[in-house]
């Protein structure tokens, strides 16, 4: 609590932060002494309060004590980043993931792009925290493997974490991309300093997380946050999770291209979408659905405002439910339209939860854009070593 | 935590403890040192674990060595009890609410009430920790009040819990009766030493709470548990909300009497409750219909399993997105059929939420039943007293 505060402000004093968090003052000059011994904070001169009065240290984070790097692991790209202790990232690269899924072949890439970046950031390896890995859910996270994945059926049971930390040297940490993402959200992006946030994640499908009291929480089976999974339509189109006309299903990539096209088949009036479609109907994919949806495509932007419509539904009810102060939509499965996604969430935010007479529940895009889940991927070393844990606190 | 683990246990020594929550040895002596201090906790003997080795003393929690007790005032009826440190009700007993609505009046009403609920104990004032106030929400529990009931138009800006604290000259706690019915779980009934649960409360309308990490969740405007405003029907009847289709509204007390009525006075099958209702409509009541499907009429039992339906389908979506370890249902809106709820909900959550191979959520009725809320009220105070609260451990 006391690094958030430190982290979200620009220069702050111990009295301060006292005030913001409710702590005592001897309880905040305890843990802020830890913070400058571990050289994470430095003092930053003095400076009078608004009031006059004593001059008080201000203390920053010192954004170059310290480096993570992360790994973002899907089916298509390998991405790797470094972040410092602001969760800013240093160096950004993707590549494509070897086609052939031999999981012994494709830790060796992650291990080649995490030095590669490393190099490229002017790093040794004795610089970073330690590793973040991201892949698609759901995890065992004592275990460090992937469980059952929906698109990578060679991966069930592989010892990731081991096999990476053993390539790399590194101590690694594994989380699924969609925890990973609203971690990335609570130490870089829209969710500083918010204590309770729900994150969209758009991917390949649509995933979400929870910051609670400003930790992430996971749930009793660690599997929390499947937003995707909320059954919108009982009696629409079988989800693979069992269900029927789940979220994911219905506003997932695949289904708003099939609707796309579906309307551009049947005629109406020319656009450059249209004419695209004519000449080649796979050329519209979820990527040109979006772009022709940014530009005005009457088309485009209809099919996505209603896919938007449906994460409207779900986020009500989220609200409803948790009652979190945000919502934060992210990810690269929304890229282009985040201003169209975050306009009808809001709309409905503004005027269908119970609590709206109390206060209206925020709405914002990731400012992380399609890096969300790689800058998250790294963020998950901070957020290990330094979010608060009950358990370390009963400890000391 | 350690008071849970005591108060689960029948009999547990300060080693088991440690194993069960994680803590250090030296950490649980030291808290049941202030335990037993506060008289809370007795050791009860010396026994030998199943291994053999040293004797372990036995901690128990003394029932007896602390009471607390607690009003559920609803616009109907002003319910008190009084329980034990194991959340037991002693007493409880239950008044009509003056008709007149004038708070003042209603007030010396509840004081009255608890005096004669203490003097029936056998207890003194001193002789108990404290009061709880379980009332119809939103409140706003700093100011002490109740906020805008739907029911309760004079109760706007009432400071209820100093008017009834200088009556009775204990210490108030208020909240919302689902909030306390959800603690009231956690206490003394389906709930205790489960981490995290949300409790479905069944009244005049459908509300919830939610238990995570052991503590109420409140959510960022304590409004949190808002379960009966999921929409399920996009296009269903306006709910007093603002949203269309809830589950307040399409499945509380009113809407299955019309539903029930509507189907009798269609005609069909002849049965005790058609003859009812051919004799005197307004005899089918909630409480005759959910009689009539305890007993199997065939009508009013399709009703309430298509009532139940809909609460399963929240709570699945409950279960995708908060990933809980149980589902609680409860209050006297299901009195009688319980079981019916139960089954209907249990069949959903082993075939729909996406966490289901990894682990079936239990679903349970209350056995608290119709004193659900009045149990709450008095528990708000030993959840005061005693549950972990972070703010304190940083404190010490």
């Amino acid at each position: 609590m006391v690094l958030d505060q430190i982290q979200m402000a620009d220069g702050i004093s111990r009295v301060e932060i006292a005030q913001r968090t409710g702590l005592t003052p001897q309880t905040v000059s305890g843990i802020v002494r830890r913070l400058l011994d571990e050289g994470i904070v430095r003092e930053d001169g003095a400076s009078r309060g608004a009031t006059g009065g004593k001059p008080r240290t201000t203390l920053r984070v010192d954004a170059g004590a310290g480096r993570a790097v992360g790994v973002h692991f899907d089916p298509v790209h390998l991405t790797c980043a470094v972040i410092d202790l602001l969760g800013r990232p240093l160096v950004v690269r993707r590549r494509p993931t070897p086609p052939d899924a031999d999981p012994a072949r494709i830790v060796a890439a992650m291990a080649e792009l995490v030095f590669a970046v490393l190099a490229e950031a002017g790093l040794s390896r004795d610089e970073v925290l330690g590793l973040g890995l991201a892949t698609p859910g759901p995890i065992e996270r004592e275990l460090g493997m992937i469980v059952a994945p929906p698109q990578l059926t060679h991966w069930a049971r592989v010892p990731l974490q081991r096999m990476l930390s053993d390539l790399t040297g590194l101590p690694v940490t594994l989380d699924n991309d969609a925890t990973a993402a609203a971690i990335g959200e609570r130490w870089a992006g829209a969710g500083k300093g918010v204590a309770n946030f729900a994150h969209f994640f758009f991917g390949t499908g649509i995933g979400g997380g929870l910051i609670l009291n400003y930790q992430v929480y996971r749930g009793g089976s660690l599997n929390a946050g499947e937003f995707g999974h909320a059954s919108l339509l009982p009696d629409g189109p079988e989800c693979y999770c069992g269900n029927r006309g789940c979220l994911d299903r219905i506003a997932n990539p695949s289904a708003i291209v099939a609707e796309t096209r579906r309307r551009l088949a049947e005629g109406g009036q020319e656009s450059m979408l249209s004419q695209s479609f004519a000449r080649n109907p796979a050329s519209v994919d979820h990527a040109a659905v979006r772009i022709a949806a940014a530009e005005g495509d009457p088309v485009a932007a209809a099919v996505i405002d209603e896919a938007a419509a449906r994460v409207a539904v779900v986020a009500t009810a989220i609200v409803n439910f948790i009652d979190i102060d945000l919502v934060i939509l992210g990810g690269h499965g929304i890229q282009f339209v985040e201003s169209r996604y975050v306009e009808v969430v809001r709309s409905a935010l503004e005027t269908r939860p119970l609590s709206r007479h109390i206060r209206v529940v925020e709405v914002a895009a990731s400012p992380l854009g399609p890096n969300a889940a790689v800058v998250g991927s790294a963020a998950l070393v901070l957020h290990r070593l330094y979010s608060p844990q009950l358990s370390a606190l009963l400890a000391n």
